[in-house]
């Protein structure tokens, strides 16, 4: 086997063959997380810990021989290595061998999980990265405002925790002002918990207004990524004159408005 | 009683029988499904247990023998029995027999209340059934969002999981990692149970970060079936000349506003 | 006073004297709502269950004389008994005095917040009317979809509930298909108490499946009120012909659509 | 150091030694806050409490220290004094001084938190800016909408919260009026505690509708804030046309649509 056809089997999924080997790695990534997930169940570890740690170190072993090969067939080694999946195949491999020297630390082979990611590649699910795309392109946009928008809640907590810490203090749980702030956070996405829960009349009060607020901006984030994907909706539904490539024309407009270019014949007649 | 008589009571609603029909089995639908309920109920099942199980026989063998007339009097049987109905309506008789050799599975009657479904059709409600075409529409063409979405949430919450449970350990409930993304999931949908909760500072402080994603990434589904929403919305209301074929005619023009077509015979007058 | 002067005191508020008869008015309601709240508490109730005894018969009392001249002085007597405040008036005043026959009724006397809802008469906020006009027809006209939806939602939980029941059965709690269906509802809608929770590995995996979902189809109702407001803002922002009336003018139209008239001089020139 | 100098230094962030300045100074709030946070952790008080003491009353006095300097160097001294942010300097030393004679009055210096507003000044963030009006400017227009709404829900959880505890009683928590409606909001902004929880078939079946009336009505909010948000986005794309007045010009339009004037002479070019 050449070093072309060994690339285009690992590296690309259009032939039968790069398919297959895709394939059995996926099958490979769920085992090894499954076994990951499963061993960390006291009475499965105890009954079937072995078989675990064998495939364990099968799974790895192979991976670490698949990075290398990797590694030897890229062109450009380097920028493989630092690629995002480059990264990842490290971390998925490094765990098993960091469990030998730091006790607990193998449970990190869970991080094999993201190498899942390569499903989008095999399958060929363009149509799936360009819906990402869409949901990641909103966010990217609207990364300013969710800024913001964060920043303004991380000091209301501070505020709202430290109001708590003062008013409940510790008979009710808020026995610091950290664990006063993780309460309004807990609060305030309406997750609620209930390990920690106000027990005065003053700061059930309080809490009854913080949980109507968060209630309430909940819409802000919403309401910020909404707009964003619809104006990206906008933009898709605008078509591009054939003429001088103008991309703004909208689905009514007879004639290009940059250019005067007439658009559709059909609607001429 | 003629066969066309039968079939036009039982499978129409448009004639008084056939609407009478229609009525009666959904009184028996929903008296079958709250006995199922009820008899769930350990006092209920001790005082009425009985006359509860008289009434599901009697109900069943009912149905069963309306099942039976259905397949009776269809021109093509095959086509009712593998039907969106027909399947629905052999799994609401089943558990009762199955009941007789597998204790505990006759609580899967309640599937029976699936064939509350038929309210639709016997209600006449075209304008309900277009509501819940526009929702589905609408979920069916963010699918592929929606699917992408999921599948982030999951591998997030595998590696939050697997965080947490190397982060707390088994002291605070995090026993397992399977547990911990349970844990994740939980707390990411702003479910919160609070039957496992962080207890450590770190522990805390992940949560904290995933509560607000959780809060912040409620956005997307919204987002994106809301505008798949709008998007209905906005091609419902326009039409096309049939004229010049633009389509971008609303539903209260008089004339084309393209090629001054006359659109509407009625309102011209 | 004449029987003129008092019906514009009690019934209009656009007079000095009509509105300061309705602003001691909110304040006596809002003095007998509290004092029910407060009267509910033990300790406030032993130390001053006296002095809330007697404050609550005098606002009886007195709403009880206002409610007898409302009657009397208004011109179609028996149009204001059934008007939505002429029923609220009486069902302020009936719970103190069915308190003295049926114990712990007297309670219900919060109902009396309901007549609060005449601030906006008071404050002339025409304004805030308006804005719950938006809102309620937003809801009204997305009446139709959210019935299939809550109708879908029931079905649902049912479903997911029995299931439940049969999977977890009662050592988690889940003792009665309806207390399963309780707490797929709390589920669902993300509230999430923990008084229930399953505790089997399936259980805990169906209601992850459940809890995705509700997080995922909160998406549907946003959608659909969301949508809703936005055709109403479209509809605001439309203007009407001031020659032929027609209401469908945008914005940036020059000459109206349906006559011809010149809509805006200005732009004219 | 002449005044001026001063003053470009502590109020200006555009020259180095300014931007210097202001850089110290969120070092010391996010020190001085954090100090406050780990102080009134039981353990770390007790190990680091002198610490923390000393550290507290140095930033405290660097702090007193600046403000008189901000007032000195002023132009219009009682203007700064009563600005937004000359109030929040204020609050920031003040606690610390109070500490001296009122006990636990000094977590109050956690409002110094609120200092950190200035990061955007120095930052130079204007688009961060921008974006925080344009949330703000979508929560100022809606705030009509947002007083109804709440309005209207706390009418709600008054009269849910009556219901509830005439139902439910004293042995499931709901030991008083105000406590039930303490439960109601919790419940009905999907938070969910449950440190109080309906125990009877009646109280549940009711706090079921709340949770889906609730589930339902986050829409509201939502959808307002949205609609405003996307209204903001319409008008900040739409410019006017400088000859005839039509405000329909989008940003990248050459020529007005309606009257054909030039509108940009950079890409006419």
């Amino acid at each position: 086997m050449t070093k072309e056809e060994l690339k285009r089997i690992i590296f690309e999924a259009d032939t039968p063959s790069g398919k297959r080997f895709d394939i059995w790695l996926l099958v490979a990534i769920i085992v090894s997380v499954l076994v990951v997930l499963l061993d960390s169940v006291p009475e499965l570890n105890q009954k079937y810990g072995a078989a675990f740690y064998i495939i364990e170190w099968v799974v790895t072993i192979l991976f670490t021989i698949e990075y290398f090969i990797r590694i030897f067939i890229s062109d450009k080694k380097l920028k493989y290595v630092v690629s995002f999946f480059g990264i990842i195949d490290l971390l998925s491999i490094l765990p098993t061998f960091l469990g030998l020297f730091i006790v607990g630390s193998h449970s990190l082979i869970a991080i094999r999980i993201l190498r899942l990611l390569r499903i989008f590649r095999v399958l060929k699910l363009i149509a799936f990265m360009n819906e990402s795309d869409v949901i990641l392109g909103a966010l990217q946009r609207s990364k300013q405002k969710i800024f913001v928008f964060i920043y303004a809640v991380l000091i209301l907590t501070v505020i709202v925790g430290t109001m708590m810490y003062i008013i409940e203090g510790a008979e009710s749980g808020f026995t610091s002002i950290p664990r006063s702030i993780y309460w309004s956070i807990v609060t305030l996405t309406t997750v609620g918990y209930g390990d920690i829960a106000p027990q005065t009349v003053l700061g059930q009060t309080l809490a009854s207004v913080i949980m109507i607020l968060g209630y309430g901006i909940i819409a802000v984030p919403t309401g910020i990524v909404g707009a964003e994907l619809r104006k990206n909706n906008l933009a898709k539904s605008k078509k591009v004159c054939s003429y001088c490539k103008f991309d703004g024309i909208e689905a009514d407009d007879i004639f290009c408005r940059k250019c005067g270019y007439q658009l559709s014949k059909s609607a001429e007649k």
